[in-house]
């Protein structure tokens, strides 16, 4: 039933667009070059009296003049117009409705009651609605781009393992078009989430087999026990990774006046939260951390003992003291280790964890740098490894991501996390790997974080 | 008489480069291509037995050979040599050296010994040391670059404001040549710190008149009580920050491997630095933001009330989120603000704090985002402005960063933080503006932290 309900969302095989627009820059105009562009396959029905044609695609004058009854209707007009509108589409029989107009439970008391109005045109007329206040959805596998904004940068997301529930655009700028590497299965934005809410889509995404890691923000739940008994049934599939907004008293206000949703104590939220399995990120940069994680790390570390690489004495310092701060511990080597690493480090270096493969740089760059990570993958006493890795050759004719790349390549057998160094080329070259499981993360800090986020599923998975 | 040592290492005007090489990857080539790149405008006497000349300079068999006693002779030989030709550099009669080689108190008691013999050597020749194990220094006022590594990088460095004084060619590799924008004063690595200390450098380089900010790399202190007292004076001058790894034990060990420091507690150096008006950074990332902050901001936020713009409602609570966990306080708009915010703001939207002006981009997108930053940066009830900045434009023919630059331009009137979004193109862009005091984070927590550390060190300043 809400699979089915959902769907009509996800997977239309007929979209009306009211309010599109010719005039770039229009809400109208941008849902219209989206959905264009993304090569949506099936019909696209316009409506605006204003035009004949736009993009040449006919134009209807309302809803009730498009030939058949579309899937899916998006209303992108001034709000005071949206409950006539949605009055016209439940005549017209369209059971799923995206709202995008905002200036409803966002905005005082006039908007909050336009916003129960609406909710009780659906309820009656069996409609469900995504919004109001949304940018939209995305699914790349059904070709299909329902968004807002300019059109310009959906052309770089790819289809991935990824999705994203979220009550804002925001995500989607800072997120889904500018972290495409990872790809995406889908994006919705719930808006003010008048009607269709997190766990509703939580449960739909926890189904679907092309979505692996769920990445959600959350301003506040609107059905706060169904999303916890929801996401601990998903939790136990697909991590889930929250970024819950409103943690202060002023947050929390904030957000009132954003989507209208009450934040309610963050205590709480927090309780519910790891009870359910799920995974809490502090802030964006944790999110897209921890996302791009659970989408790519081959396997979950089953312990945290971890051994570090480093090319660097001081580097290894700090990720001693960063493994400390997220409880993990440093492994101590095997004899097989130390054994095979004494035979390659000169008398006064040693295969101490961390190994400080620096001053042998010189020496054979290569060979130390492919002995180490062969060494550490194989050694029974580690469960993951931290790399801090060298992307400035220091010695000619030598890239330490060369061996990385092979590392990937020959298959990852041991969970492994980099962080290299702030230098754009070095960086470019290491998040090239991450599709086959080595990832990178852009501090020590922040690598080691990760790992342990993947040990704590891990112990939630055996738990 | 400190002042006058230190000037042989920062503005020597004869250099010998003991063990230089014509081999690239080697260090004594290394040392000798940088030095010739950087333009050094003085006297160059490499020193090796097996060569004629490197890089058309006429090399020297042994050091007593040179023609005149070099102000400064860095010695990039294997350490077990390390003493005999320490003892050469006394008899030439030069005051000071650098000692590139590793395999000190970085390597176990044998090493420690040796350490300990050169320190002696030092002591009674009345010879200062910075190293061993370190990569060098540089002071691009004098065209200096004392450096073991590759020498692509350092063409990129810049003359600046921020002096780095570290045990560590990290720092180097991670910090300097990629953070280029920022410019460069000086920067030394002090290595295993066996002579020349923390505290001396500090002190020379707090009244060097070209180093405004001080960036401190720490292992460990071998005048621990000494650096309190320089710091005490420095840091009423100059903002000090410091990061100070082997917070943990596992860290504290490692340390013991990398420098031979000795960590000590780290409550005892917090309690220290607080003292002493250090500003504590946590990781790498807060270094460079606390760097950055105090080497561009205009001036100090003489209060805690922020004024946040940003053009998300979502971004907006996240905002809020962090000024409250930095104990910043969200200011309560003036009158002024508000009445002509209202003017140009439709109905539905508000200028409420955090100002949201998304919704308000397709109308008069340049109009908006001036108007809030005029009203907020004249607005006596704000100390500060945090800006979450839009820096893909959403309506045609606008760039929010044109706004910005305009603002900055203009000469800033209140510190202000920028985070953009996670693209490259607008993230560059933004970057650009931060030379006219109008700096840029990754992150809104970044931002919200950077803030708080200003206004700290305000607090410190008139207390």
């Amino acid at each position: 039933m809400a699979k089915a309900e959902l769907d009509h969302f996800f997977r239309p095989e007929s979209i009306a667009i009211i309010g599109a627009s010719s005039t770039p820059g229009k809400v109208g105009y941008n849902f219209m070059a989206n959905l264009v562009a993304s090569s949506f396959p099936h019909e696209i029905y316009p409506v605006n009296p204003g035009f004949k044609e736009i993009m040449g695609i006919r134009v209807y004058e309302g809803i009730k003049d498009v030939p058949k009854t579309p899937d899916l209707a998006i209303i992108a007009v001034s709000q005071s117009l949206v409950p006539s509108i949605l009055l016209r589409c439940a005549d017209k029989g369209i059971k799923a409705v995206i709202i995008s107009s905002a200036g409803f439970g966002d905005d005082g008391q006039e908007g909050k009651k336009l916003e129960r109005d609406i909710v009780e045109i659906a309820k009656k007329r069996g409609m469900r609605i995504i919004g109001p206040n949304t940018q939209g959805l995305i699914n790349p596998d059904r070709k299909l781009a329902l968004i807002s904004t300019s059109p310009k940068p959906l052309a770089k997301i790819i289809e991935g393992r990824v999705s994203y529930i979220c009550q804002t655009a925001f995500f989607y700028w800072d997120w889904i078009i500018n972290n495409t590497s990872l790809g995406l299965s889908k994006a919705v934005d719930l808006g003010n989430m008048c009607d269709v809410n997190h766990s509703e889509v939580l449960d739909y995404l926890g189904s679907d087999p092309k979505t692996q890691v769920l990445s959600l923000h959350i301003e506040g739940l609107r059905d706060g026990a169904g999303f916890v008994k929801t996401a601990t049934k998903v939790t136990r599939q697909k991590p889930v990774i929250v970024l819950k907004a409103g943690r202060s008293v002023e947050g929390a206000r904030a957000i009132a006046s954003h989507t209208g949703s009450l934040a309610g104590k963050d205590e709480t939220y927090d309780a519910a939260f790891k009870q359910a399995g799920i995974i809490r990120a502090a802030d964006m940069d944790e999110l897209i951390d921890l996302t791009k994680t659970f989408a790519y790390l081959p396997a979950l570390p089953t312990g945290n003992r971890v051994g570090i690489i480093t090319f660097s004495g001081a580097a290894g310092s700090l990720a001693a003291d960063a493994c400390a701060e997220s409880n993990l511990r440093l492994a101590k080597f095997s004899k097989a280790t130390i054994n095979k690493m004494s035979q390659i480090f000169p008398s006064w270096a040693s295969a101490k964890n961390p190994m400080d493969v620096f001053q042998i740089v010189t020496i054979n760059a290569k060979a130390v740098h492919s002995a180490a990570l062969e060494s550490l993958s194989t050694d029974p006493n580690l469960d993951a490894i931290l790399i801090v890795a060298m992307t400035v050759s220091t010695a000619p004719e030598f890239n330490p991501v060369d061996v990385l790349r092979e590392y990937a390549e020959k298959g990852i057998r041991k969970p492994t996390v980099v962080c290299g160094l702030r230098d754009e080329e070095g960086l470019k070259q290491l998040v090239s790997l991450e599709s086959r499981g080595l990832l990178t993360y852009s501090s020590i800090r922040r690598a080691a974080k990760a790992l342990a986020a993947s040990y704590h599923r891990y112990r939630y998975l055996n738990s």
